[in-house]
């Protein structure tokens, strides 16, 4: 792809592959911008915009057809083939993601899950044994690994991100409190959840009622 | 507070609070924007300008005493007092989240996990009994629940929100896969964490890399 896309549109793209993906489970054959604009609070000019930045996919006088939208997003959004991903950090977190069977559906193989504890190696996560972390680099190099998802206790977190770029990671998956964008190389995709970062937004907004 | 605040502003302060947090365990005493720009990737005049949203804090040629910044943007966030919280859904993830001890250090108590799934019913989790749905409307009114955090499966999320603020719930952490806002009174807080974005973000950056 030639042209750079914005961050903003970026994030907008998986919201417009959910809610196809849901008028497609209500068979929905085809819909305008219109009213994909109201299901979704985005306006249709920003909706024509930001599709228009791959091409477009609509049709004057007949809006989107749903089921061919949902595919090309899919395929935009790289849904299109299979990805080996690691767990590192086997606590409550990552064991919950480990345990989620819907990862496979959707084309994300759990290949290994990782840990430092003497108390959770050798345990069984959805027939996944924890390994010791020692392990890692050789399941990456052995494995094609593409993605690593991070749910180590902060103060290791830099230190296994810098490892795991080292044994060839591009991309990580992120829920450690730490900006690791800011740490790695530029080349390495990182998409971080910082959910304490997001349970504060909502005490914000608690503490500070809008009063219009 | 008279004046509406960016939710971009917003979405910033948690980021804020948590380099000032580092900075603190680091015994670090004060701090110019431009030192805190450059660890966060900021601009020093977004930071000047965000802060003076709330009433400035620096001091020309000082900067910022960091331990006061960190307790007043903690107190801009509302985490100055405590939250009474309900899991809705107690599969993985709403395990995972019952599980979370920090939770409790940071001012969050669980006070009761509900699940309609009579597997999971009666099961404890850190020592708080799972408990069947039906019996959710006599916590919220018994004990002040402040934040509903939502961990339930797609279809049937939009019940669940609509029965919890017909019970009197103002606030509502969602990971569920659909946009609460936009069904909920606007008058309702919802800060929603939706992984699979997130995910799928991530799959964009690597199928389509940047070419610069």
């Amino acid at each position: 792809m030639s042209k750079k896309i914005s961050n903003t549109v970026i994030k907008r793209l998986p919201r417009y592959y959910r809610y196809l993906g849901d008028l497609l489970e209500n068979d929905v054959v085809r819909i305008s911008s219109n009213e994909l604009s109201k299901r979704m609070d985005v306006t249709a000019s920003q909706i024509r915009q930001d599709l228009n930045n791959f091409g477009g996919f609509g049709q004057q006088g007949y809006g989107y057809n749903v089921e061919y939208l949902y595919h090309e997003i899919g395929k935009i959004l790289g849904l299109d083939r299979k990805y080996q991903v690691i767990i590192i950090g086997a606590g409550n977190l990552g064991q919950a993601l480990g345990k989620y069977s819907d990862f496979e559906r959707r084309g994300f193989i759990v290949k290994g899950i990782f840990d430092v504890s003497p108390s959770l190696v050798g345990q069984s996560i959805r027939g996944i044994n924890i390994q010791d972390y020692s392990e890692i680099k050789d399941m990456i190099k052995s494995q094609n690994i593409d993605i690593a998802i991070l749910t180590t206790p902060k103060h290791q977190t830099i230190q296994v991100a810098t490892d795991l770029v080292t044994y060839g990671i591009k991309s990580i998956w992120n829920f450690a409190p730490i900006d690791l964008k800011l740490v790695l190389p530029k080349e390495i995709n990182v998409e971080n959840v910082h959910l304490l970062d997001s349970l504060m937004t909502l005490t914000y907004r608690c503490a500070n009622p809008e009063k219009d």
